[in-house]
């Protein structure tokens, strides 16, 4: 791409006139075969300097293409609620169905700029961001989500003659902004930096088109025919891996986990009830401390086999918190609302802010336990999740967020002896469903998946807890115990 | 309900344990009943006296019935976002897909019992707050959400000695907040308040319950019934009116305006040209002016016939606006997701911060146009709609919004020069479908509709602008100084 960054191209009207309407219609019409076929959608990133017309871009590809399928998604500085969760929260928020398209402005690119444009960047901080938007269009590449960046580029010369011409008439004087007028003097340094730190984020899946952009009709056909080119391609380019490097080659080794839990432990009524009420107090006082409320937030995720009772488990944690303070969300399969989005997308919106908690009644696991086993998806699907899920997991730690995963484990006979009581008990024949009688025959499988999801997403940032639940109410303590003392640590 | 205020019942264990089995079965079944008809949902609001098991009844609720179709929607002391939009924006953003529940803490009575409770309460202030009450839930058990309250009683006595008992015992100590010990000091105050407060709010389609809660079993089964007698309504009681008496009393005078209209203004090019710069330059300035960003929003609403050009003024309008600040929405049928809510509800979604500016090319009037004229509802709900906009556009504007609507208005040989010139273009056709053809042939009743919808709803505090469009330079001029003049009004 970098090549193609040339001095200030001109169009002649006529030329462009020419091209014009055939540029539209092909616009126009591959547009179309995106919506129709939604296999994915399509994110353009608009970057570049200041005054080379990058807000245009919106109102010509809106002009150009059939605007109700565009989203502008344009983001400025974080708002509180944004500040309060990891940097790409509002971002994975914000990502269209298949068959849209979105346009982004203000982007996860602007703080890797913004440093390199500062007086003594910060090479550390750079090569961090680098990293992190490196992994994020991976991902989004792998899951279906197309993305193409472009870079609005301007000559110095250009950009002071704009300037000026601009400045000239009243009618067009307001188009200039202060900041376009300080432009010219570090122009070459805003270039030249803005350029070197997005050199490293160039990839064959998300790659950057340079637009020059002192002539506005060079820049609309160039805009044009990179999207064009976007979406004429048959499917989103694969990105060669999501994780980093060297997670990739770690071996992990896989133990039975599962198989080697004593499932004999239990817990007298009455220690349980002194227990409880003890554990329940120290939650409370943990989840009502200011600094809990100031730098961190809770998050829980509950798995384990089909009445293993984590219902119960959750209820016991829930009563000591502050209704207001906590949201459970129960994860079935997903709706077709949430399938039109890479699959964490659902688990990203309920990312919760400083001092709040999110509990899961199964969660992001469900990818490689259930879609896994049940072979809703391909093994290139699950075997990348691992990565994609520990990245997540890694930005919510990152930004203050205490993650916590139980497994809660039962035994065959057990599972058996539940399902019995269910069915018998009026109220509680609805937690009963054919698909656990049909999990249940597969038990060798999920035992498998789960080992192997522990090995790999046991992490120290986002630890696993697999707990023996053939006593319900020992499982509802260590649960409790593991919460209370990672808050502890922290507070 | 207020003579059901007794003190403290009680209920033996064994008188319990007997009707809880019933209850939970027939919850559950009530539940899935409403689920599987999904004409309506429920929400039940909780309030009441500190310390009476508020906290407590989500847990039981989530106990005894299906936890996966039910929402707990808790609300804290509003977040700067949500402090940025009229007070209901966020319990509309929270509501409820039909067939579901949702329970909800700290609802839209806080700021009325609080007031009430203080010590020298502004009785205008209550008044309004109750006036808002009664629109909110009158609009929502007309649009298919049922409404319940729960208010948690408890005798002075009662409150003093759970208090006592809680804190005897270090397992339960914490379950006493310091906000309980304080309680009782002035308990009958906040009480007889508390009660004062609601009576205006008690109604036949949103009734309250009062729940004494000193006995915790007695508690749980009058929660259970109240909940239990709600979904067993047959259907969502339906409110005598939506809109203020006053209102509904104001013969309104039916004028028609589109016919009135001159049709035959225009300007040349050059003076448009010039005139264009000029207000998008004063746009520009008031948009970025710091007293716009601190107290208002812009909401712009465009209406029209087919081919009036609403795509091409509202690129006029947003090539003076920083593409970070605006959001277009194009609104066509609703998707299934929002039909499952009140029609509002998706407008509600895109009610911008202060300093943001929302543009709907096609609006909410699609209730009173489209809706009306192809039957998709019923006269009852068309004529209902007129009140539940005002209302809407009143709290808009009531929380510093600047609320415009646009009519661009085109003549029937204009329109159809405009469609032919649309078939013949390669990259314009996609905007003329067979939907554009017939309501073509309905030109008289939609604009009977017009005329009935601009007399209805052109209000001061949200104005419709009425505007020639068969010269399209003439109309993307009137509108971007009809909101330049606005804004300037107010800066």
């Amino acid at each position: 791409m970098f090549e193609e960054a040339e001095s200030d191209p001109k169009l002649s009207k006529e030329a462009f006139a020419r091209q014009e309407p055939r540029l539209r219609t092909a616009l126009l019409n591959a547009q179309y075969r995106l919506l129709n076929r939604a296999d994915r959608s399509l994110l353009i990133v608009i970057a570049g300097i200041d005054g080379a017309g990058k807000g245009d871009t919106v109102n010509l590809l809106n002009e150009w293409m059939d605007p109700r399928h565009i989203h502008t998604l344009a983001f400025d500085t974080p708002t509180p609620e944004e500040a309060e969760r990891p940097p790409l929260w509002r971002y994975w928020n914000a990502l269209p169905a298949r068959g849209r398209i979105g346009i982004v402005f203000g982007s996860w690119y602007v703080p890797l700029l913004q440093e390199a444009a500062s007086k003594r960047p910060d090479t550390t901080f750079i090569d961090q961001q680098a990293e992190l938007i490196r992994r994020f269009e991976a991902e989004l590449s792998a899951n279906g989500v197309q993305v193409i960046k472009l870079w609005y580029h301007l000559s110095a010369e250009a950009q002071a003659e704009r300037t000026q011409r601009l400045l000239a008439s009243p009618e067009t004087s307001w188009q200039v902004m202060p900041v376009d007028l300080k432009v010219p003097k570090k122009f070459h340094h805003l270039r030249d930096a803005g350029l070197a730190a997005i050199t490293h984020t160039d990839t064959a899946h998300a790659p950057w088109t340079i637009v020059p952009s002192a002539d506005e009709q060079v820049r609309q056909l160039r805009t044009a025919e990179a999207v064009l080119a976007a979406l004429r391609l048959r499917q989103v380019p694969r990105p060669a891996r999501v994780h980093k490097p060297a997670e990739s080659r770690k071996p992990v080794r896989i133990v039975d986990r599962l198989g080697k839990l004593d499932y004999k432990v239990g817990i007298d009524k009455e220690s349980y009830d002194t227990e409880l009420g003890l554990l329940q107090g120290r939650l409370a006082r943990a989840t009502r401390s200011p600094k809990f409320h100031a730098r961190h937030s809770l998050v829980l995720a509950f798995e384990g086999q089909d009445a293993a009772g984590k219902g119960g488990a959750i209820r016991r944690v829930t009563h000591a918190l502050d209704a207001r303070q906590y949201e459970i969300t129960p994860i079935s399969a997903p709706s077709a609302y949430e399938l039109s989005r890479p699959y964490l997308w659902r688990f990203w919106r309920q990312v919760p802010t400083l001092g709040r908690i999110a509990i899961f009644d199964r969660s992001w696991y469900g990818r490689v336990l259930i879609e896994r086993v049940e072979s809703l998806i391909g093994p290139a699907e699950w075997r990348r999740a691992y990565a994609e899920i520990n990245n997540f997991e890694e930005q919510l730690a990152g930004n203050g967020a205490i993650v916590l995963k139980f497994w809660l484990a039962v035994t065959p006979d057990v599972q058996l002896e539940r399902f019995h009581e269910r069915e018998r008990s009026p109220f509680k024949n609805f937690k009963i469903t054919p698909d656990d009688w049909r999990n249940r025959k597969r038990w060798k499988d999920y035992a498998s998946a789960t080992n192997e999801m522990l090995a790999r997403t046991d992490t120290h940032i986002a630890p696993w807890h697999l707990i023996s639940a053939n006593d319900k109410r020992y499982a509802r303590l260590q649960v409790l115990r593991h919460i209370v003392e990672a808050m502890e640590a922290r507070l």
